[in-house]
């Protein structure tokens, strides 16, 4: 099998696995119980918080562990919107996000905020002065994007928030899922507010996640109850999802350190050999772009029929962002970077781990020729 | 060990931890993925989504799936506030809700909503006709609890839901998170609109939970993103989690068929035993009562000192409910029902499993009884 999937959704690693089931087993205890068992598990779970915090450079108490990435984007932006909503109620954000903040800006719409998009230039990457011309008196949150989830473009993170930090009263938000392990991002030198990270697409699992808030930063919660994560998101933990998550991002930044030059070498072969290919475009541009992502479409194929041509082969690769994938509609990113719409319904996402090799980039290579041609004998 | 503490969080069956390592590891694609291996994981899924319906005897679409009971307990309060404010204002409770339900109406409060909190008797039980006489034309929701999670009454659902059924505005919301598997629940013959159950409570998983929509029921989400769950609770689902979560039903359920008497037996065991001791008071009520809990206070104690002289003789209790337990505060239900603040404060909550014996109650009740007498001996 060829999992060439990894921004829909990762294998968990074993050792993960294993973290969860001892924990799971042997450490069940509620960590709001008085007694030694709670205490246990409270421990396991300020350990993984810990760890969290200190893979990604900030303060233990500004780690929020979430049930996921959209619910970390949901709390994020809603969370400050309905929190600062009496300072001003415009948001801005980029034609491009995942759903999860889209939606997210769209329900507050309705609650009567005023949302700018920002639109893409043909890389997929925003022009930072559109930010500073959207900025009026009534922003109070801006929302960018990291690593975009289709095409793998990277946004001047950085820059947006040194602009930010000369408007006090605007908070920044990252989402930070496609990422975090694969393309670095330094919380405090962006002066990044909200930094939003999914378990499950580094290996952790399904179900955890994780929202980082600035000290000092308020945002309401949106699950309330009996007062967890310090108010924030109620509920009882789920501590062996946190545990595992943590184990999760650290064996995946020691993956990085070893093996992010390979992903480029599989990355840059494979764009490469599909380049040669009759009627390929690649959508995901040449630099500024992650080193997972690989966006692609074949002229004259939906993309439907070519992930289910590749299946047959063991080989799984993606039409669009898994969320949109049923959806049967073009994905939004290439029609906002203004790919046609005939040929975004041909995109296939290529996306890699470091668990992939350049022997499967080979093999796949083999088997989109084989099939293109084929396919094209049959549609003669 | 003796584990005396279910209603805080349950010890996952091995078979349930199975389920859910082969679930991650062997079908971990993302049910929205188009490809086969998402497929896969979409039909486990819909099977186990199928297999809480069939045990809940409802609808397999009439089940969503959430990261756990409190998260079930915010959506349904206020999804259904949020959709249906234009109908009215007005939402009625009980005063010995979870903290889950209790904060989501104080959020709500904030918003514009009036919330009307019904008082309980010294049993722990409403009077129904205190529903009937809050009921407005501005009334939407009525949120009651089956089984209070501290001292276990049990509400008269099916009287409140045939109340409700001549209102057709009023949405019926019932928390069942500490009655399911215990005590029976006919959601049909009830006429309940939204129903929250929470899989670490019966040995499944924490960061799992659900919520019975029932079909033509419109509420707004709280979660917004890729439209899982029909849009209702957007997010790469928990597939592995709601796998285990449905078979931790089944067999709960299969345990309830089996073992209920002897819990029944181990309760009125421990019942009988705790009020011989001098200074008991046992809160729980004799009657419609819950099978699995049983709360009482002695005198002179106070609970946190009892919970810990316990834990040494590795015997799990709880002071109050796992939520509140660190506050330091008396237990809202024992105020609401009349215990004194004194007596409150000196209250331990016994919860059972189906794991349980008589002979883990009879060295429960030795170990109670020696330390009873040696802190007595102590504090002279």
């Amino acid at each position: 099998m060829i999992y060439f999937d990894n921004s829909s959704t990762t294998k968990p690693y074993q050792e993960v696995m294993d973290s969860f089931r001892k924990v799971s087993l042997e450490y069940f205890g509620n960590p709001s119980s008085l007694h030694s068992m709670g205490a246990k598990s409270e421990k396991l779970l300020f350990q993984a918080r810990e760890q969290v915090a200190r893979l990604l450079k900030v303060q233990t108490n500004e780690i929020f562990f979430t049930s996921g990435g959209t619910e970390s984007n949901n709390i994020a932006i809603k969370g400050a919107a309905l929190m600062h909503r009496g300072r001003g109620r415009h948001l801005i954000t980029t034609e491009i996000e995942h759903p999860s903040v889209r939606e997210s800006m769209e329900q507050l719409k309705e609650l009567g905020f005023r949302i700018t998009y920002i639109p893409v230039d043909h890389n997929g990457i925003i022009n930072i002065n559109d930010i500073a011309d959207a900025i009026t008196d009534e922003t109070i949150l801006v929302s960018v994007m990291h690593v975009n989830n289709e095409i793998g473009s990277i946004q001047a993170i950085k820059e947006i928030g040194q602009l930010l930090k000369k408007h006090s009263k605007i908070l920044f938000h990252v989402d930070h899922v496609q990422g975090i392990g694969k393309v670095p991002l330094s919380i405090s030198e962006c002066f990044v507010d909200l930094c939003t990270i999914s378990g499950h697409k580094f290996h952790g699992l399904k179900g955890t996640g994780a929202l980082f808030i600035r000290n000092g930063v308020k945002i309401s919660s949106l699950i309330s109850g009996g007062g967890q994560e310090w108010k924030l998101r109620s509920g009882t933990e789920n501590v062996a999802g946190m545990v595992a998550m943590a184990r999760a991002l650290r064996l995946t930044f020691q993956q990085q350190e070893k093996h992010l030059d390979k992903m480029i070498k599989i990355k840059d072969f494979l764009r490469r050999e599909l380049e040669m290919i009759q009627g390929v475009t690649i959508h995901t541009p040449l630099n500024q772009s992650a080193p997972h992502i690989l966006n692609f479409s074949i002229k004259g194929f939906k993309a439907e029929v070519f992930v289910h041509a590749l299946e047959e082969k063991e080989m799984f690769v993606s039409t669009t962002s898994a969320c949109s994938s049923k959806k049967q509609k073009a994905s939004s990113t290439l029609l906002a970077i203004g790919v046609p719409e005939d040929e975004a319904l041909s995109a296939i996402r290529i996306s890699l781990s470091y668990e992939n090799t350049l022997e499967e980039a080979a093999q796949f290579i083999e088997a989109v020729k084989e099939t293109v041609k084929r396919l094209r004998e049959v549609m003669k």
